[in-house]
């Protein structure tokens, strides 16, 4: 607040503007999905704000697999097609709260729960999100476990996901 | 937090859910725009969750008049349309920061700072906007200046305007 | 916080003084009254602290005129006079709670609400303010709306004010 | 502010009222001093705002002996007289910062830290004060100390303050 | 904090107790530790303070799986035996940050992050962590991918984790 | 956050790992006991993420002496050890919260409330705790009132005291 203070005789109407959010996010990749985010390092005058944006793209099929925000609530609207979301709540339940949503349906997932999104139909779907924090960050789940640099060591995933170490070392060699 | 963690048994997915965002709002108004909110009030799974989204329907040549919101930051982008946008920084510099966006741009107006948008087109204006509180408020300065229930008294808004207390009563009467 | 703790070998009792909130502020103005801040850019001690004061002054009949503070709750006290308070609350009640408060009345303007004061008396009239940030931030409704630099266009505000332009041109001319 | 929000059909003005601040608190006590506190428990109104105020009144010579606020930072600005002012920084450096306030002088004791103040005058002094909680909470550490119900046993504050229990039973008798 | 001061008359000090961080939890699970969370559904003076405790136990060789906690960052210290930790940095970088821990080092793993521990020594071994939270919440990733109730759908995972489905079905049999 | 955002590529695994908290701290002192802590300024990676770490050793019935933590909540459990533990709550209840702590017992110190530990056996004892701060800060009671630099006059504390001043200049000399 203090630095927004200093700033006012400073600050430019550019430093406040983002420009694309119109733009379909290239969803040719493994899971069919891609996130624009507009937070902090993208617009500056977010700083000390509290809140940030989100274009979430799907190709037909496509999913934005779980992920979290560590530091953010996410609210997210559809724009255009048909998406089954869910986010799991903490140990013990472990329950998975699920809806199909239309176009102008709003979830909410709460701050720095595992979520997830999938088109459900034959078209591309879009949907536009704000996020409690000028810097939400991403933790896709199976990226930074399977595919963080370097690995984590094999045996504490078999153990934690309960598989053979081949199988890890498998999923890890996708990564 | 800790009524949320008390929830966590007797949640129910409709906690998160809010349908209709795709839907215009009646912008047959003075003004010509309209705001659909999904905060706390219509969204109860938004409790202690810091954010909240709207939709701001323009119709052509509407005006989102000058208002603040006492709780909250907004980022905006723009879904259809050519917008003007705006805001005022604070005493004493009283700067206006204006842009005109375009589909697909973002914009902040930073929290409790005055600000306003005009849809420049023929045609209908959409905007999405996320807030940094699941119970921003909005305060529209000109009825709540002019049209509080009941009236503030006319010398003090003649005053503060600097005009003849018939036209504050003239503009107290429109609202 | 962590700034504070470094600062700690540093610090000089003058940083957490300010001298002068005795003297009458400058009352020969528009409306009458003046408000002297004793915030962070006054007041270096009050760097991540959350708080601040202020002294109002009006002359007699004299208007603190609608405003908010867009990161501050208020808290003022009467030193002296007989001073009519108000704010007005958010969208759609637009409520107007008043009262007139005197010597030794303490009354709060809740966080980014629009409210004034008004001195009823015949002699001068002293507030005292806490506010609930180290940079709360003023923003004087008319001088903001209709004395922006540069003006907000005209038809903007004869929509939101719903009255003729050139009523606009009017107000503006005076800011 | 959700309860606020739901709040604001139901709020009267009285919920942002207290009176009474004019008046002197009464001195005639063995620090000579009053401290008269407009909190959330004497302003309801308050609630969630993060602020509150108080009187402090200064019998001559009188002091308001060393205490802390556990949840605020305290401005303070003097009405009437002349006061010694001062706090201490906490561990290592434990220095005495100070000042002596003359009427209008402005002084900032940051959150938590152990501060005093002291009438230098022939005169009662006053002095008011903004607090950065609406439950700031007061702490005199005499009393706490050594008049906690039930006392705090001998030999923990005889150690403490490397004195002589029976010194320690003596000050216990006193509170 | 307005609560616990109307508290303040009816606390016992029976509130603010836990009694059992001393003993050992059960290890003889799949992952071979265990976690006894002290927060406020076990300890309600916890309440609006903003902190929690933590023990975790390891067999030998025993792991705390890949985990978040979604509303704490976590500092943990080694009371016995040798840990290796590590988190993952949000995307784009996925960076494993690890370290080796003896007893007495302290390690932070920041809020939100997923995070990991293995006891490396054939001993049991102990940690004791504390949470930014009274309530910080716990997501095993592996149960709340795998083994939520009920299971996510097996292609969203199979596309998540790059794997043919019948591995998703494999793992999600073990939950 | 934006710091730990913009660190992101930085930051090394030393940032996070302080070592040394299995080793007794010397208490050979006139109160027997000492506190490591590892705040912000021992472990930088702490820097933004509201929490922080303590060792308490304890000599035979030595004590950690009333003090308090100006921005912290503290929850501490007995890793070895029998300890008489206390709070005091504030004006005007001023109750003694007091508990006998056996190993494995966990107790709350609300934020800024004076506390204090005594060791009740013939051996050492040792202490760990969590705090809600990276940047707590102590404040030793009897330090900061009779040994702070330079002295407080000694008549403020004969008064708050209610002792000859003879007295305070005698604690005083010992400090």
């Amino acid at each position: 607040m203090v630095l927004f203070a200093k700033m006012q005789k400073l600050v430019h109407a550019d430093d406040f503007l983002f420009r694309g959010l119109h733009l379909m996010g290239n969803t040719s990749n493994d899971v069919g999905s891609n996130a624009t985010t507009v937070a902090v390092a993208q617009l500056p005058g977010l700083n000390t704000l509290g809140i940030s944006m989100a274009r979430i793209d799907f190709a037909p099929m496509g999913i934005n697999p779980p992920h979290t925000h560590p530091r953010a609530t996410e609210i997210l609207t559809v724009n255009e097609g048909r998406i089954l979301v869910g986010f799991i709540t903490s140990n013990p339940e472990n329950r998975l709260i699920t809806k199909v949503l239309e176009k102008g349906d709003v979830f909410v997932f709460p701050q720095g729960l595992i979520h997830f999104q999938k088109n459900l139909g034959h078209e591309y779907a879009i949907a536009i999100a704000g996020l409690s924090s000028q810097n939400p960050g991403v933790i896709t789940i199976a990226n930074v476990v399977f595919g963080s640099n370097p690995d984590i060591v094999g045996d504490i995933l078999a153990k934690a996901f309960q598989v053979d170490i081949n199988v890890i070392y498998q999923i890890q060699s996708k990564f």
